[in-house]
């Protein structure tokens, strides 16, 4: 396929016909050129049919995100939806990208044509979501029925993935105190759901599950959802069902009163003002003038229509 | 004074008197017009006329970072230096800013002459150093002998203030495991002083010294110094004597062989580019052509030359 040629369309036909070199193709043209006409339509066609939940995996390193997302898939796998995975990689300021290597590999099959695993680059030094991987987030929810976003698990990527995920989970381990810290105290944002992780590891999971339900226990959000705090081992499959059926409730919560419709177009309008400010900074954020995203639009076509007045 | 009338000489001369009225009117202006010519005149001047060394005190939230810059300034003015602390404060994105009221108040000497605080709020919720905390910082290092920079405790900050301190102080408290954790994956850059806070806890403190040795203990930088690693009680003024001191032997490296010209030289460099990028972009970065700063040269007036080219 030309980059002309990569539309939906022909994106989801090659899909079912399990040809995985399709997507890898549009997402290889969406990082060379994110900006050309085509990308910004393709984008805003993918943003009109979304059709995967959104879950965002956080927690600090070493938590065991991974794992989770490994056993996720195969749950997802088993129920027969499709799944897409976006593995946000850090990029060490030290050491230039080693912590590539560090990553435990995720152990799918490479003939599954159900499963697209994809390792993006962190914005930063830092974790933070790249607009890239926003981007290739909204192709993804076209053409799978779940998406995976895992995180770095630094401050940065813990408060940007809520600006890609339907649910963000949160993964803590037992023993660990700083990032109940973080999110007592506010500066991390409370996550939709919370996994403690290891959960094999006996009296400290279990001390760890109490610590957690005390810190963030029978917190509502604004929307009125209560976070729910679930221990599991990823390793020995344990709970994984257990997160899946509440991921399910989280699905059908949002999908009542038109929630995940409203979460969604707020998304949107963020990330027009993110890549705006990161192409033209704040004196291009003036220059455009208001950013207000109609009901209903989708934000690259906009990106465009602001790239041609400012460019 | 008036704006126009703000020079180094004024202020260091109002200061000497015991006017600390007049550097809060220098920040306050600072603030409403930073890329005002006299404000970038006068910081090019206090740029070209350091004396304080700059020492940013980094670490997880309730580690203890106010208790120690305030046993910190107790120390310095014990020794007769005076002391100028930047209390950068975090924006709750929830609360919008209710964290001030948690932050423990520095409990100094109104009166003392000698000690000046100021709170700046963070970039953004993160915790991240604004432009303005560095502009603010170069304005104290040409007045005071010491500058003490008290971040947030999150993920941006603790990059950030590298970009501003000569030396980055992180504090870890017994128990906290996730700190750490960055730290071994490389994620958060080593700092270069570790103590281990509230070290009355006994044997949790001495475990911890002993672990954080173990994570980071023979840890040289490129620079060449080894990261020393501290255990202290601020509340009970233990310790403190022997990180002042550990903080004089590295002022002294600094000193060494143009240590500190260079290391000052690459944040100006560094602080420039995120000027311009957040002014204009990366399409203003493109457009801003080089931005290679001669040796010797400061920051703010390369800064109005390339805002009088692209605004």
């Amino acid at each position: 396929m030309t980059p002309g040629d990569i539309t939906l369309a022909a994106l989801a036909f090659a899909l079912e016909r399990g040809q995985k070199a399709a997507l890898a193709q549009a997402l290889a043209h969406l990082e060379r050129a994110p900006d050309a006409a085509p990308t910004l339509a393709l984008l805003d066609a993918a943003w009109q049919a979304p059709r995967a939940e959104v879950i965002g995996l956080t927690g600090p390193p070493g938590v065991g995100k991974s794992t989770l997302t490994g056993a996720l898939i195969t749950q997802y796998r088993r129920q027969g939806r499709r799944v897409a995975v976006i593995a946000v990689d850090p990029s060490s300021r030290r050491s230039g990208g080693a912590l590539l290597g560090d990553r435990v590999r995720l152990g799918t099959d490479p003939d599954d044509t159900g499963v697209f695993v994809r390792s993006m680059a962190a914005r930063d030094r830092l974790g933070g979501l790249a607009g890239l991987t926003i981007a290739a987030m909204v192709l993804m929810r076209a053409l799978y029925d779940v998406v995976l976003i895992e995180t770095v698990g630094v401050g940065q990527s813990e408060t940007d993935v809520a600006s890609a995920a339907d649910t963000v989970v949160f993964c803590v381990q037992p023993g660990s105190g700083d990032s109940l810290q973080f999110m007592k105290a506010g500066i991390v944002e409370i996550p939709h759901i919370v996994v403690v992780t290891k959960a094999d590891m006996g009296a400290t999971a279990s001390r760890a599950l109490t610590d957690v339900e005390g810190a963030i226990g029978m917190t509502q959000d604004e929307a009125g959802w209560r976070v729910p705090v679930l221990a599991l081992s990823a390793l020995h499959h344990e709970g994984v069902t257990a997160l899946a059926r509440q991921l399910d409730t989280r699905a059908a919560f949002l999908t009542t009163d038109g929630r995940l419709t409203r979460q969604r177009h707020a998304q949107a309008g963020d990330w027009l003002i993110d890549a705006v400010r990161e192409r033209f900074g704040r004196d291009g954020l003036k220059r455009a003038g208001s950013l207000d995203l109609p009901a209903g639009t989708p934000p690259f076509g906009m990106l465009r229509e602001i790239l041609s007045r400012l460019g």
